[in-house]
């Protein structure tokens, strides 16, 4: 595939015209007049590419839940609606609705997300035939030897890595989870993080997301959760935080210095309630901050440029400081930081020898007109209907309203179905 | 127009499905299987109707200053940037800086919207083309005899009210506008509220958007901004005071007590850090509460629906409280609510009798299935891009993915290159 004189955001994150070459899965060249059979010449007159969005924080199959239980204060809306929902899926419904919800990811840039949730091996199918990129993982729950679950869910997450990690030609990534604090003891995240290390795989876990969870983890530990979690070794492997809403000067410190991404999920910390993570100081002490849409039920979507825009603005609004969170610190947050979270080190950037993972924004549009700044044009202006095109590992997956490898219809019609049958 | 077995918003917010009935600019009738010769008949069939939106804060010209001196301190960015840059703005300049502007509105189901800019009759020609809705004013910014601009401004002002109040069989309204406080002094604050009294006409008014603006109005008048408009009369009419971010409780009593709408602008007021307006406790008091886009260059966009989607997620988040501004109250807000600010009583409603002013989305979208709640969706879920048809006085505007009543293109080229050459 060869783009003709597109404009482009560069490795450095400066607005660029030119050719963009790709070949073999990567981007090949970059430059003027390039010359060379690469296939497909695509014109790039009125259109902006972009490295693909990594959504670092999801629970796709949740897309079933969309809008169920709104309105109810957070432990209400968990455990009288969204949990008994929960039991009622199956691992079929966990297919059709993770495919919805990639159908949604695709038609608005993203090309890679991280999930944790459980029936993994239907999300995993979901992304495997969709064409996305995935790092998914089994979300431990466990109190231990009698406890709530036993020990069913690590044996899920261990068959869930040896089966999957690595597939598809490294699409695909497994990796383990601990819930959080309060659904686990110290016992599990222990025996978790010694198997992380020797499994050489990422952790995924939810880090202090409302205030009840700071506070309580506090209480009950002695320490904050997170360093909690660094105590118990967790953090000695790559680890994608999900939240820190409420995290400490000291946490953030903590998070820094293990190199553990945190995954700002603007929406889902508003619409919640659980509030404004620290994002601002996060990114000044030098904490890969990446970006999530969380579950489409606490979102309600899975749109990765809303999340862009809510970033770029609200930590502004809350501290009247309108020179926070520039719009190119947004736009690394929401793709090379998640390939970073994600573990893919060649992925994330318009850069020759990088993955070929990007989006192309159709910006003929008058919401895009006129306009003085590439850069804040993508933050603040567009809309994830103006990607036109979507592609992975030099595969285009999503193009002009159409996902390609699947049938989008059949999953919304299962979808539904099967919303209908368990609500 | 014969919408047919279409879900729709009714009077009290609740979803709905049934028929839908236009004739002569009005919702006729609403019910099931509705019969008679209404025209065209509309398949409902993955549709949802709600009224239209109402953008009741907007300066439309600023189009042409998207992204223009991003990134800078408030007050750098308006004397350094913003000012110098309109001041070389023509009457033609405006023209099409407003014609853009109002496509993107017309595309995402804007019906009408209320502006403060200069050249007020070039808005009012590009509104009277496009066939939207327009309350404008001529923002007026004098300090009196040999003040910075003299009294041409409220010239100005008078000959638009004289020119286009009532104009186009109501669809343009003509009112004045008080700038700010601080642009204006006492004597110029008093002669508009005594004009607005004895002509009948609404004001449009900023009021207390940044902290400094609300510090520094107590110091000068001794009493805080929304005192002394009230004392000044200014009250007295029906007025539109944009932003409201920082009043304090007293203030809020004031302008429910006067029925003054308060206009929400959540992307400018978080993007400029002027902050979070006390919205929740707004509603709580009684005060009318509509919402706005502000202009382009401080947005950077005119997309109501993510207004109406900022405006019920920062609440939340700002508060740690999950069940401020419901869907409900929202909707409200970006629809009825803006009709009673702009004086337009038989406005805002799908209801039998009130003006067919509404939008149609498509809901047979990735993004919006499964869901469980119609609202919900709008709200927190749904894109500019869904909106498929506006209708104005039962007039197609604008139909998949084109404004029907002037030509886009012309608009956006000519737009473009007012921007390059003005920059």
């Amino acid at each position: 595939m060869l783009l003709r004189n597109i404009a482009y955001i560069d490795e450095n994150f400066l607005p660029q015209k030119g050719d963009v070459a790709v070949a073999d899965g990567r981007i090949a060249a970059i430059g003027e007049h390039i010359t060379g059979d690469y296939g497909e010449v695509i014109a790039g007159e009125g259109r902006l590419l972009l490295p693909g969005f990594i959504n670092a924080h999801c629970h796709v199959p949740m897309t079933l839940l969309r809008g169920y239980g709104e309105g109810l204060p957070l432990q209400e809306w968990l455990n009288e609606r969204i949990f008994p929902f929960e039991d009622r899926m199956t691992a079929e419904d966990t297919y059709w609705g993770a495919l919805v919800g990639i159908a949604e990811m695709l038609a608005s840039g993203v090309t890679s997300f991280s999930d944790m949730y459980s029936f993994c091996e239907s999300v995993c199918e979901a992304a495997k035939l969709a064409g996305i990129k995935l790092n998914m993982s089994r979300g431990i729950v466990e109190f231990g030897d009698g406890g709530l679950y036993g020990s069913t869910r690590h044996a899920e997450s261990e068959r869930l890595i040896d089966a999957w990690n690595g597939a598809c030609d490294g699409r695909i990534i497994a990796e383990t989870a601990i819930h959080t604090e309060f659904t686990t003891n110290e016992r599990v995240v222990r025996e978790q993080a010694e198997y992380a290390k020797s499994r050489g795989v990422g952790v995924h876990v939810h880090l202090s997301e409302t205030r009840r969870e700071h506070v309580e983890g506090l209480q009950r530990r002695g320490v904050t959760v997170a360093k909690y979690f660094e105590d118990t070794g967790l953090f000695d492997s790559r680890v994608v935080a999900a939240h820190c809403t409420h995290v400490t000067e000291e946490d953030m410190k903590i998070l820094q210095r293990h190199g553990v991404t945190a995954v700002h999920c603007p929406s889902s910390n508003l619409k919640l309630g659980s509030g404004i993570a620290p994002v601002p100081r996060m990114l000044e002490l030098g904490v890969n901050v990446a970006l999530g849409t969380d579950g489409a039920s606490s979102n309600n979507n899975l749109n990765m440029l809303e999340e862009l825009h809510l970033a770029a603005l609200i930590h502004r609004g809350a501290a009247e400081n309108p020179t926070l969170t520039p719009p190119e610190q947004m736009l690394r947050a929401a793709t090379v930081s998640g390939a970073i979270a994600q573990g893919r080190a060649d992925t994330g950037l318009i850069k020759v020898g990088y993955r070929a993972d990007f989006a192309v924004l159709d910006t003929d549009k008058p919401h895009l007109t006129p306009t003085h700044d590439a850069l804040s044009s993508v933050v603040f202006s567009a809309q994830a209907s103006d990607v036109c095109m979507t592609v992975v590992d030099g595969r285009i997956v999503y193009k002009d309203g159409e996902v390609l490898l699947f049938n989008a219809r059949e999953a919304m019609n299962k979808a539904a179905a099967a919303a209908r049958r368990i609500a």
